[in-house]
């Protein structure tokens, strides 16, 4: 899990096997996939309620594996997100700074987020949607698919807050597009980050 | 908190008001630029259970935003945390993917992140230490200024694990350096994200 010297594997090692103790009966009827997702996510966030709080859609995990074997886009809602992707043979990208992205925002009054979906919209995205912060992203994703316009093969949909991002998510999960949530306010950056390495992870494994 | 939109203010204003409901008891007798932090750490996470593991030394406030102030070096133990850093004036680094802190890791069976405190102490650091991930960059951080090697200023220290993040933590809170912890296995880059844009916006306000 993101370890690369002895003493890291031996730290990983012995926090998954809590991690199984605390949370294996809340993921025992989980694809194997699914299961590393989960157990790294609670791994990232020390937060067993993850486990609750994590749905996964059935096709979730074949379709971000599909796009992520064919090397598309990952593209992440912040940089934060894009820095704790590593090990992706793709690109990742992250348009949140971007000067475009800004005038949108300001154009429209709707969030950097958003105007950031918007605008990767518009220059041919094609692949994964992270979002770890901003429900305004996962809105706009949402918007944009529903009129054919984005080319969007799984969302990773974890934004955090007490305001908008459970709706987000809950919208998301009701949707079409392959994704993985976490019910209510809860999520975040870590949530995101640990979703997407582990199926890199898997993918290598493959 | 971070907002730069109309839309983004709404939202960050309404979330405020939504925490200090659920935390206001918490948070009541802290230092107002304290009330800031725990409540920025909730926002990104909502988690309300931070308003009860967060603990700051009475000194912490004041070291830190006087390093800061100075534009001293902020060192993060990973590049998530790094890149969530925005705004401040100083240098923000990470050295986890240096090339002479893998070599440092290797000769030493030590993890890469606290090989990186170790590289930083050589190479005349000055300034805070922030860890939102790796309980080992702590205790090398600890250990260094016993010994009176490095010369930090405070410590946000808030890493995340079921293996050694409590014991650090509650170390590092013992100890003399101004500090910042989560109690228990819980933490993360969120956390030591919030606190430190706290901290940046804190000194904007001065």
């Amino acid at each position: 899990m993101g370890a690369s010297t002895k003493q890291g594997y031996d730290i990983a090692t012995k926090s998954r096997e809590i991690i199984r103790e605390l949370i294996g009966d809340d993921i025992k009827d989980l694809k194997p996939a699914e299961k590393d997702i989960v157990e790294r996510i609670v791994h990232s966030t020390a937060d067993p309620e993850y486990a609750k709080l994590v749905a996964i859609s059935d096709d979730f995990v074949d379709a971000a594996l599909k796009s992520m074997k064919n090397n598309e886009t990952i593209l992440t809602d912040i940089n934060m997100v894009k820095a704790g992707i590593t090990q992706y043979d793709g690109e990742v990208c992250c348009y949140i700074k971007n000067d475009e992205v800004k005038q949108i925002a300001k154009e429209n009054e709707i969030t950097r987020a958003a105007a950031a979906i918007r605008y990767a919209c518009q220059n041919d995205f094609e692949g994964i949607i992270v979002s770890g912060n901003a429900p305004t992203a996962v809105w706009e994703a949402m918007d944009l698919y529903n009129k054919g316009e984005l080319n969007v093969k799984a969302i990773v949909g974890v934004p955090v807050g007490f305001v908008g991002a459970a709706d987000s998510k809950e919208e998301l999960r009701k949707s079409n597009i392959p994704n993985i949530i976490t019910q209510g306010p809860k999520g975040g950056t870590p949530i995101a980050v640990a979703c997407v390495n582990s199926l890199i992870q898997t993918l290598r494994g493959i």
